[in-house]
């Protein structure tokens, strides 16, 4: 038994001396499922997802078809994996190689709207982090910036408390293995086993959204495994956009009137704000009452507050779109077809749409019936801006939308509140400038009624076609089954006849012939 | 139209020009859903639910029964809201104010292993930037910390970019509506409604598991409803843990070892982990070949990996569980017979476990028939240290825990991943250390293996009685079902046999009794 001092009562005093800042890396250090990190198995998984996400991003940034490869080797001990991500990238100058592998909330992809992969800064510092955390280890970093120049060599460690990177043996090398890029290594503790859950998944579905990207993956078996690059034409490069006026909030407005380099109010909304011409900004000031001419940085409170609500009341135009780079109805389809052998397929990309001032783009595919079987719930794939979501199913926009979808009007069966059941899977995909995540790990998207919207209506359109489709093969089915009857009696029929009118074999074949073109016809009628 | 440049072909050194730090104030203003305030509606439930769990919690830890006041008042326009929640708790100091209102991450309760609502040092200062974004407008505080002492005012806004809070008006003021305590105010946006997820239901299931708080509560037309304390006796008060061995990790060990004041390692094991005396201590040692005596600060990667290995296979006892204070099952049986009718109600109170290290406890309870109706899904109420759970039903693991559990087995209906059928409500409450959030807003607990298993422990035991229960309940109405037969046709079959037999009235009616008593003592047989 141990014994203890009575619990404290606490003063102001005595709580201030508790008060104190915690650090973001300890924060995630303390919550790492909120990275991805739950378990073994997810923490290998995510580590190579965010790794692989990354290579992606900058081998595109680059406009370079991407090479990846991707091995898993077994580790120092049981339990723990060597992963080595390496891409054939622009490379990372040597300066900024500690805060991009070993700081959290550092990046370049935060403050734009852009598709990307990554977007907050913290993925492969957080997977630098759990290695640390279970294995004790450095990451490793090898990456080099053209053909002819030198590489770099460094392993980091990050410091936790202070959220902030220690370098270690740093050096020059020379590195043959490709003319640019970045290899990163590191050592953490997992589990690694096949699945839906796996990383053989996951790159598997990650092939079928990035037709322009090889990749080649070694199991920590030795197996390798290519996914050979179908298409060398590279996805539409995306453009960062400026902010949409109805996307920017009165505390977002107020800051940006101080920061402005405009000299003017009706400058400073052209020159900030996607989508306002010189019309649209007389339009908001003329609303607010505010004079076009006046200096943003002297403007009140209350003004900037009548201007954020004239923004509301004034007609703009939807933000552009071109910076959004969907996979495409037509190579979504290919690519289902790659992957599943089905009766029935459907693809739609819908146009473009805005959430909080973002545009996105949802895209959706149905495959039926075929290989696939059973009358298990359908299998849901979702993805977003190109990387295959593959945890907290039940917690995402997509698999709400997806229930809430009703799939009975489209001759599938469903119980309230569930997935619909039949041999089926659908895939939705997600493109953005900005993906709101359900958490850091980015694993499911947040219910925005208007994302929430978009996904049913494109889920609604591949349902039609599918219900069409089994509408009429129903009615197939109930053609076969009635002919059949046909074919069954009508020769004992020509029997009867013959038995009774005493004719032979020629007449009553005969009359068999005309009583099946008859039936035919008044069936068809 | 526009006119656009086309895309910029990335280098590593124009990449390099976009890459910077990211502030946390930033990072959560762009992902305000992560912090619960995805829509008006959760916004206003979010921000009251964080400035009341601090309130509760402030109180608790001076050992004060807490009087808590929540107003919501229309705020300056439509869709804006003033909200003030006053507590009598011990008050913070001058100093501190701005740290704990105006900065994200900053706190008592993250760096430490206890029982309370707040742990990370996020929620309140989550809450003032909303309302900054939102509204534009500063929150006002006045803290008072103690009964002859001045009270302090300010307002505070935060700087986003530099995640750094902004002190304006602060004043010293007389104020006599608390002896001791702290007052906070903000204007945001919001959508006021009743319901499910709505501000009255947070506080009416606050009542339900805080009994000794008074609550009372102003809604927006100014009606007022007050929870009155069912007990001045308070919580036991829980204490500070130091972390246990199984739950540290390689990494943080690491971090000890060089931290560590003690100056032999054995010395390090006992003064800095919970459930390690000497005896303990020894062993780990001589299991990971190290001497007992060496200075901690000294001791190679090698050695602490060794170290850590040995710790996982030493017997060390159990976490201290006077850290933890659940609600109790017989407190928890009176809330709930208080808050609904039914006819069956059981709750149940396991013994404290260990999920990586850290002690928790689950309740559960089931009220099931009498008012509550109906064939849907049974009503799930979800609690964390006290703390309703309203939003992501769906990502929670005592949702998956529920949906996994086997209801048939107890007399329920349930199709395959959905809630049990019934007239039920499930109450489920975790307490611990550290609960472990699926996000930053605090709304759902991650699935890890061990509290999913006693969750499920929890639910199968409260199960086991409802199926007695309904088992019974079904026998007694076969039993009334065959009494009413007997009540029906014994009388006719007496006026069969007097018309048979010839008898009379008396001996008609003496007959029909002796068959009545016959035929339910070979019933009951």
């Amino acid at each position: 038994m141990s014994t203890k001092a009575a619990p404290q009562r606490e003063t102001a005093e005595t709580l201030a001396k508790k008060q104190k800042q915690i650090s973001i890396s300890e924060f995630f250090a303390k919550n790492r499922h909120l990275l991805g990190f739950d378990n073994p198995r997810k923490a290998l998984l995510t580590a190579i997802k965010e790794m692989v996400d990354n290579s992606l991003d900058a081998c595109e940034d680059m406009g370079t078809p991407p090479d990846i490869f991707v091995a898993i080797e077994p580790g120092g001990r049981e339990n723990r994996f060597r992963i080595t991500v390496r891409d054939n990238g622009p490379g990372i100058l040597k300066a900024q190689v500690p805060s991009v592998f070993g700081k959290l909330l550092y990046g370049s992809k935060f403050h734009g709207y852009r598709q990307q992969r990554g977007q907050q800064g913290i993925g492969v510092s957080a997977a630098g982090l759990y290695a640390m955390l279970t294995t004790g280890k450095a990451v490793e970093i090898k990456t080099k910036t053209g053909p002819r120049r030198k590489a770099y060599s460094c392993q980091l460690r990050i410091d936790t408390q202070h959220n902030r990177p220690d370098r270690l043996g740093e050096k020059d090398i020379e590195w043959e293995d490709v003319p640019h890029g970045t290899e990163v290594a590191m050592e953490l503790e997992g589990t690694y086993s096949r699945g839906r859950h796996s990383v053989d998944s996951y790159l598997e579905q990650t092939a079928i959204t990035n037709p322009h990207a090889q990749i080649t993956y070694r199991t920590p078996d030795g197996e390798e495994r290519v996914f050979e690059r179908a298409t060398t034409e590279m996805p539409r490069p995306t453009q960062a956009i400026k902010p949409h006026p109805y996307g920017v909030e009165l505390g977002v407005l107020l800051k940006m009137v101080k920061e402005t380099k405009a000299k003017q109010l009706a400058e400073f909304f052209q020159s900030e704000f996607s989508r306002v011409g010189n019309k649209v900004a007389q339009e908001i000031c003329l609303s607010a009452k505010a004079d076009p001419k006046s200096n943003p940085h002297r403007l009140s409170r209350g003004t900037v507050d009548e201007l954020y609500h004239a923004i509301q009341k004034t007609k703009i135009s939807a933000p552009p779109t071109d910076c959004i780079s969907p996979i495409g109805d037509t190579l979504l389809l290919k690519s289902l077809q790659k992957e599943v052998e089905a009766d029935f397929y459907h693809t739609v990309t819908r146009s473009p749409a805005v959430y909080r001032g973002m545009p996105f783009c949802i895209e959706a595919g149905i495959a039926y019936g075929g290989g696939l079987t059973g009358d298990d719930p359908a299998r849901l794939l979702r993805f977003a801006n190109r990387v295959p979501l593959l945890y907290q199913q039940a917690g995402c926009a997509v698999t709400k939308a997806t229930i809430e979808t009703a799939w009975r009007n489209y001759r599938l069966q469903q119980s309230r509140g569930a997935m619909p059941v039949g041999p089926m899977i659908i895939v939705v995909h997600m493109a953005s400038v900005w993906v709101p995540f359900t958490s850091e790990s980015k694993e499911a998207v947040a219910s925005y009624p208007e994302i929430m919207k978009e996904i049913k209506l494109a889920l609604q359109e591949c349902g039609r076609k599918l219900g069409t489709f089994l509408r009429k093969r129903r009615r197939e089915e109930d053609e076969a089954k009635k002919r059949s009857y046909i074919e069954k009696y009508i020769p004992q029929i020509g029997i009867a006849l013959q038995d009774i009118l005493g004719i032979n074999d020629k007449k009553r074949d005969d009359a068999c012939e005309n009583l099946k073109t008859v039936l035919e016809r008044s069936r068809k009628m």
